[in-house]
């Protein structure tokens, strides 16, 4: 997966991913109405909307980007009719042919982290049968439990095909209180990137390894020393544009061969209508809206990946 | 919340919670066949026999225990039907009186964590209307991110009157690989337990607060100093049992009140018809054998709790 994951990027010369995290007050009135009318003020209501939304900004950026990332929080927020919101749109997206992340930050004790591994990623077995729960093509995991947490899901990811973004440095503004922490020196984080570095480099595809993490983008100067760290593993970027992350910040995420980073951006794109710069579009265009968006952060990371040499 | 758990605690003499985390291999054949015959060997045919495997065990023990710690991991690996019997698990568990632990370990950043905390404790706003969602009293959460995860938890948890368990030090083998770290010459894990004792000083229902930690059994050393560093804050012990953990461990994680700690076992008490011991009850009396691992259990504690002097 990871192997597809880098053609897309590099076919499309996109190395973006659109974060499907749809909040009620994105989406516009008239498919919140239309979805409330149909099934209610209810949590079907609601889900029923967050479809219809994340179905137009599909059908309008598909053909412009590798993959999307959907926030599992912001479906499971509404129960299980949100969760029937968000395995829709993971099953929609992958007809589409985009690859799926699933933001689900999911970990914990060895057998309990394999339940979660074969929910997401792989097959749970019943009698004789086997079943896909969700079925994304990636993961997230939280590593605070250390390798016994990790390790079920880099079994299921080797027999699926599949992979991990493990989180190393989160873009938040309090990633610090426990992640920067010195230990022997050197902060946590870079600890918890050699370990990355370590899984990856026994579960490598071709040039990277399907084990990959997550660096958060307002930490630039994190983001070159981990880069360095983990040189075989894909970094998925969260914190561009409305989190504060610049275009030049992201260059020292990439590989000198253009690759390595994936950089996510989630309201930039979804309510790119409510933005400044993109009024003219109007609620009822909210896809073309995201549309244009997503050609701008395109060239906007691109210009910044040929200004500092990392591509030509 | 948490003084309805301290309650419930002392009328049953019982610091005991009872993790309903159903896998296939421990429902017996019966329920799986009628489940099946019922619904086929299918994502819908395994809910129905975890819900009716749990309902059994709910049935036969929850005069006996405070409250439930259902894995919400073995649900999800069934997808969303899975996830349908999680949220009838913990719906019958409330009807019964039952104290529910929504062992989900989330956590994000802020925005993010808000969704979590507003769909497993809150309640969701969908236009003059508002829902829960799951609905468990309390949920255990990752500290990983820092505070600004953290904190939304919390604000709900104010405000619907629930409460956490934050994981400090986790029973799984690995878990001090980052968690043991040196800090300026102290674990990671005390540092977390500060977190824990500031946030859970600043939330105080009476004499603790319904800000807790997770602390394994299987680390009984560190479980002592971790008391004495949140003097205020429940302790939510999994480990016991199945996982290694002694009862003459367990004392040190209680307060001189004889309070302070709820200890889980799992497999111990919902598989028990399945180990030495309990052969006599067999698969069909499986929720019987449940019942007397309960009894087993609070003797177990309550004696080794005595004898230490905890309580008398």
């Amino acid at each position: 997966m990871i192997q597809q994951l880098i053609g897309k990027i590099q076919k499309m010369n996109a190395p973006i991913v659109v974060g499907l995290d749809p909040m009620l007050e994105y989406i516009p009135e008239y498919i919140k109405q239309a979805a409330y009318e149909e099934k209610g003020e209810t949590l079907a209501g609601a889900a029923e909307a967050i479809w219809q939304f994340n179905k137009g900004i599909v059908d309008a950026t598909y053909d412009l980007i590798p993959a999307v990332k959907p926030q599992i929080a912001m479906y499971e927020q509404f129960g299980i009719e949100g969760l029937i919101a968000y395995k829709r749109t993971v099953d929609y997206c992958k007809e589409k042919g985009l690859v799926v992340i699933g933001d689900i930050k999911r970990g914990d004790i060895g057998s309990t982290s394999a339940a979660y591994a074969v929910g997401h990623l792989g097959k749970v077995k019943i009698g004789n049968n086997s079943y896909y729960g969700f079925d994304e093509d990636f993961a997230t995991v939280n590593p605070y439990l250390g390798s016994d947490g990790i390790k079920p899901f880099i079994e299921v990811c080797k027999e699926e095909k599949k992979g991990l973004f493990i989180l190393v440095k989160t873009s938040n503004p309090s990633s610090g209180e426990f992640q920067d922490k010195l230990v022997e020196g050197r902060p946590l984080y870079e600890l918890v990137g050699e370990k990355v570095a370590e899984w990856g480099s026994e579960h490598m595809s071709e040039d990277y390894s399907y084990i990959g993490a997550v660096v958060g983008a307002t930490y630039p100067e994190m983001g070159k020393v981990l880069r360095k760290l983990m040189p075989k593993s894909y970094i998925l970027v969260p914190g561009y544009g409305a989190q504060g992350g610049k275009a030049e910040d992201l260059i020292h995420y990439f590989n000198k061969d253009g690759l390595g980073a994936i950089v996510n951006s989630s309201r930039g794109i979804i309510a790119a209508y409510k933005a400044k710069g993109y009024e003219k579009f109007g609620e009822s265009a909210y896809a073309d809206a995201s549309r244009q968006a997503v050609i701008d952060m395109k060239e906007d990371i691109q210009s910044a990946l040929v200004k500092s040499g990392v591509v030509r």
